[in-house]
């Protein structure tokens, strides 16, 4: 085996560094936003002419500006932040007792493979002795809770970034659309950097921590690693479940009562469940969405380095190899910085129509940068030729073909990220069409949205099994693996782009609320709208990236369960395909049913809060806001569980009755169902949003004919959004977590299974 | 091997005696529904104080109903009956021509096999010679050509029984509701009959005249036979395409503009489209289902004959037990023939709330008899022990294990049908929960009814998966193969209570336009509203036997192709697999854009006509009913041609560029996928369609609380239904056919895919 070019120490070294450059420049990132001073606290009663902002030569600023209306987004700012706060430690409290409960299951079940002995055993893939299962058992347990504690930083961060810049953003509307772009993308980017950097940095800090116990036992310290992928991926579940239908209920109750009853503009201040309403983005969209990432990278980590342990690195001991997807990620960090400063420092936005060019040109130049340090880590740490495990037998691979996997997954996501934006932007004919069709009411809208749904998900499909064939044939398991990794290497600039959507919503949401001018809620809305459908390319990223993670993750569980084969000719494996292409249906009907009951409580508090407050409808009364918070609170925590538990039980009853050979059905068959649904059901939903904004904004002859607000046809494009946002944002980004959770869970209790699985086949 | 109890001769003679008694009862019901005169050509101008009926003492006449009445209803049912013989006429043109060029493939593609040899070869799976190549090509072809002509006369006869049968049950509801149930049942009896019947002795006779040719090649012989199933399951594609289309634009566009815009009740003949929504009921419920039913009835006995050839009972030539599927089908039709009885005969039905659990009794009476029909045929025909060839091995089955086989297909029919009232009949919760879900909008029911459509996959897939396991474990593909016949053994007496739905709906429509009491139309909304669930249970039949016809398919495919494995761990088969289960999507997409499209013709017609003939909406003119016939048949002949290619074109470009594992792959994931979304889409559908009618008939005090008629919970309810048309009546049912089409297609083509497929990895 010939020397790689980068000593070990090297590797040691460059990967902390560059997490640490990571959150270094997530911490400048943070303090750049918080130079957006929201004074009202400090300068209450005071007036210095200034507004509130450090910058005195504002040049658009609007005459309304006065500073009432910045202690008034302050407030609103506040309230939103506080709500979601108090929503995600409602929601960890519940969880924490799940988790605990979890980990003990954890902790008895990988115990018990070897009925809880102490003694070192011989290991499976090489000649070493290798540690008990009881240490694998208590070592999982432990990456499972740190797993999921990283998980809740990083969505918790995620969230309180969120609510620091949305009101930042609003009050820089007013000096034009260029600074309230970078603030949000600012934003965006802390978040984006923050959960990179965390979550490279939290995972090489467990591997080494193990490692001194684990010592030479490769096979088991990542066997015990896998735990950390299942912890985040399971925080990630309820995060993405529970603040789905938090938002959804408040989205959509809110809209039910004040815009289709009331005929208030949305995120109007009479209507009480505003505030519940921009809760959810924060609690929904960001810490959701950034669980799930977190999740994903965490699995795909996982996923490669527990196939690497196996194969030539692993038993060859080769720590530099071994550490190929973790460095991958650290240069990932670094490419992301540089494309980060094209969006806020290299060029400037000046008007409305450069927003989505700029998000469009983050994803090209990450992609375009990252091929590059693909190319070099590849040449740097890898020899030129190695031996992958690949299901019983050690397949050759050469270092070029690996650079493919990684890159052809890495392209794979550009590609999705394209196809999403083209049906689910208002500037091409799909979302128009859309658009158009409400010209004859709400059913024909629904109709053409959903063919839009079924239709957007033909490239993205052909994509990724483009990416799955080539890095499957190259490098087997260990190929859809890194793929998976190169999909998520720009992650930061992902969940950046990502996050702005989220952020400037809530900032339109802000400025409507404030009283402020129809200018400014241009400016905002223009930024929310390249927000939707940066929403749905970030959507697609993690469909597509969670497709290939539990399609590795499926493949390391078939090797840890010493499975050779999954023959779909057998009735086992057949019934398993089949009931997993069920699962996605059965948990999107509880997703969407829960929202639809969560959604009408709250269309009741907000009916009986119009007929009983006197003046709301005026404006001379104060909504009850706190009340809608705590009902969506309430629903959310109560209609998280049924689908939870679905998700994480079945493969634990499927594995324990039925055995490995059905769970390797069922797995297979959640995979390529739920893909299919979870992309047409987001880029549904956001086409529905954005034909709703196209015919809002009327900037063309044809979306004017439409409009303007209140017309029939825009009647029937709001029907139209209230039923995606469900669709979008609740049941479609959940599934991405059910198929990979699903496999994550089955990676990790693979000894458990093969060892004590299959009870019914035994018994009868 | 012992001997069976029934001689060959036996056999010989049972199979066509049951088919001819099948064709005489279904004469005898045409017999009796014709008692019903349509008097208004003969009696023109005559008045006999009768009013066109032979019965004279008609207690429940109304005083409206003088003879004019019946003059209308024989001509509104004339107009329908031409449209929708001008519209088979011209689609089977179409069609035609493409039959004609895919004839020309199969006989190409096969005959190339052995590059066109004439010689006999060894046999694969038994000692003796075997017919060349080309002589499988030849007579696939014919089978081809013979099994597209039965699906075209089953489709035909089917429509013209119930265009004649409409307006007669129009006319026998002024006598009373069970009256004219017993019309409408009858006629649909007729077609459930000579459908079963004429699809058994056609495939009986062809079995039997390439014997003349075979000889002792029955390999051969039943390889040559599966171009029957593939010409059946041809056919039906575009029929349930087209006429899905068809039947849909009109129904859409007549809604969109009569209901919504211009607040006339449905099927008002002031309505242009309303003649072509009523042709549509025909082209696509009738026609459409007939061909579907009878393929899935062709395919399955294919599957099973192709899988018998190769086992012992080919191998031995032991020609009753290789009839053992026929005999199935033949006892089916006397048990159906018994279970008729009871619901036109034994109990006569006396109000409206008998008619549901009079078609319920239906279900469960057939599948009682059945199982004991079954048991019979079973412990008579078969060995008590004997092989099944099984992917390259002979398992030995018990005749026991046999009969569990077919009795779980059987049963699991009962359970899908149970399940799918449960989910649309207006009698339980869940359709009431959709319908209350509308006090909120359309938004609302829309979500509802989409996550109840999710939840009703449930219970079918496990049934499925039940029936699968068991018939696989017993007895591998042929199990498969003799469950599937089992569920459709009954399928004379599905498709009458199936066929039933759109006769009364027909009726009702007539009623309505030739402007019949408000009695009498309640009578024919009640028939219509049970109609609605067993269509809704006719496709749950439909799609549970097509998910077991095509696994059947499959294993043969596969055992043909001589492939073992079909291993979801090589690129090949996941790729596939993938890509299999985007399908159902794509397919999806094309036909709810096409409805979605057509349908918007057909407003700007309904528009145009409304706009432009003065005193239309007053009834004072005639609206040009003939011109919306046209659009619909324009539209949908042109519609159905992307989809159908869709299907037709990928079995042929899988197998001949990527091979028979990817091939393998496409049709497990097409399966496991379609299946939820078919099942999915017609119970959503047909929810929605019975929550709009629950609030319309108003029959309890929720339901009042929603409605009347024009209430915005009605309101809501309408879109809800208009949405659920497509999916419930094109795209839905249709996913059926692609799943077993594919199916069949593969099976036919295996010998040219395992030979010359696979080109592209054969060049790289």
């Amino acid at each position: 085996m010939e020397m790689v070019m980068i000593s070990d120490l090297a590797t040691e070294i460059l990967i902390p560094v560059c997490g640490v450059i990571g959150i270094l420049f997530s911490l400048v990132q943070w303090y750049l936003v918080s130079n957006v001073s929201l004074s009202a606290d400090r300068e209450a009663g005071v007036s210095n002419g200034k507004n509130g902002f450090n910058d005195s030569l504002i040049e658009e600023e609007e005459g309304i500006n006065d500073h009432s209306v910045v202690a008034k987004c302050a407030d609103i700012q506040n309230a939103i932040s506080e709500g979601a706060t108090s929503f995600l430690y409602t929601m960890y409290q519940y969880v924490g007792v799940f988790m605990v409960a979890f980990a003990v299951v954890i902790f008895v079940f990988l115990g018990s493979v070897e009925g809880f002995s102490t003694k070192s055993k011989p290991c499976t893939y090489s000649d070493n002795m290798c540690k008990p299962a009881l240490a694998t058992a208590a070592f999982s347990t432990i990456a499972f809770v740190l797993g999921a504690i990283t998980s809740v930083i990083s969505g918790f961060l995620g969230m309180k970034i969120a609510t620091y810049a949305n009101a930042r953003t609003t009050l820089e509307a007013r000096k034009g659309v260029g600074k309230a772009f970078i603030t949000a993308f600012r934003s965006g980017a802390v978040m984006g950097f923050l959960l990179a950097a965390n979550g490279l940095l939290v995972l090489y800090i467990i591997i080494n921590v193990f490692q001194l116990y684990y010592g030479d036992d490769w096979e088991g310290l990542y066997e015990a690693i896998t735990g950390y992928g299942l912890g985040g991926s399971s925080m990630a579940l309820f995060g993405r479940v529970g603040g789905g239908i938090y938002t959804k209920a408040a989205d959509v109750g809110a809209d039910l009562v004040g815009k289709v009853e009331r005929n208030i503009p949305e995120d109007d201040p009479r209507n009480p469940a505003v505030i519940a309403d921009n809760v959810g983005d924060n609690v929904g969209d960001i810490a959701g969405m950034g669980s799930d990432l977190f999740g994903s990278y965490a699995e795909s980590s996982c996923a490669a380095l527990v196939v690497a342990s196996i194969s030539s690195f692993g038993i060859n001991h080769e720590f530099s190899a071994m550490c190929y997807p973790l460095l991958i990620s650290s240069v990932g960090i670094l490419v992301c910085l540089i494309t980060t400063l094209f969006a806020t420092d290299f060029f400037q936005i000046k008007t409305v129509d450069q927003i989505e060019p700029a998000l469009k040109n983050q994803l090209i130049i990450s992609t375009v940068l990252m091929t590059v340090g693909i190319a070099i880590v590849t040449w740097v740490t890898l020899p030129s030729s190695f031996t992958i495990y690949n299901f019983g037998e050690q397949k050759v691979v050469e270092n070029w073909q690996l650079f493919l996997c990684v890159a052809v997954g890495l392209w794979a996501g550009l590609v999705i990220g394209f196809v999403t934006e083209y049906y689910t932007s208002n500037a091409y004919s799909p979302v128009q069409d859309v658009a158009d069709s409400c010209r004859t009411g709400a059913a024909t809208n629904v109709i053409f949205g959903l063919a839009l749904g079924y239709k957007s998900v033909i490239i993205p499909i052909f994509a990724i099994a483009i990416s799955i064939f080539v890095s499957f044939s190259f490098a087997a398991m260990y190929g859809i693996a890194v793929a998976a990794l190169g999909m998520l290497s720009t992650i930061a600039t992902g969940l950046a782009i990502d996050a702005y959507g989220p952020i400037s919503d809530n900032a339109g949401g802000i400025a409507e609320m404030a009283g402020m001018s129809h200018r400014i809620r241009e400016r905002t809305d223009a930024l929310d709208a390249a927000g939707n459908t940066t929403a749905a390319i970030g959507k697609g990223f993690a469909i597509g990236s969670a497709a290939l993670v539990s399609l590795a993750l499926f493949g390391a569980f078939v090797s840890r369960a010493e499975i050779t084969t999954v023959d779909v000719l057998t009735p086992k494996v057949f019934i398993g395909l089949l009931v997993g292409a069920m699962l996605p249906y059965w948990f999107s009907a509880m997703t969407m049913k829960s929202v639809g009951s969560a959604a009408l409580k709250m269309v009741e508090e907000v009916r009986r809060q119009f007929n009983t407050i006197p003046g709301l409808m005026e404006g001379t009364a104060k909504p009850d806001y706190a009340n809608c918070v705590k009902i969506s609170t309430d629903a959310s925590i109560k209609e998280m569980i049924p689908p939870g538990c679905l998700v994480m039980l079945t493969p634990l009853i499927v594995g324990t009755f039925f055995g490995v050979e059905t769970l390797s059905g069922v797995l297979a068959g959640s995979l390529v169902s739920g893909v299919q649904i979870a992309i047409s059901a987001s880029n549904t939903g956001g086409a529905w949003d954005n034909a709703k904004k196209y015919i809002e904004a009327g900037a063309s002859e044809h979306a004017r004919s439409l409009g303007p607000k209140g017309s029939d046809p825009h009647k029937a494009a709001v029907i139209g959004d209230t039923i995606g946002d469900p669709l979008k944002d609740t049941s479609g980004p959940s599934l991405n977590i059910l198929i990979k959770l699903m496999a994550v869970e089955s990676l990790v209790f693979a000894p458990f299974f093969a060892t004590h699985g299959g009870l019914l086949f035994k018994l009868f």
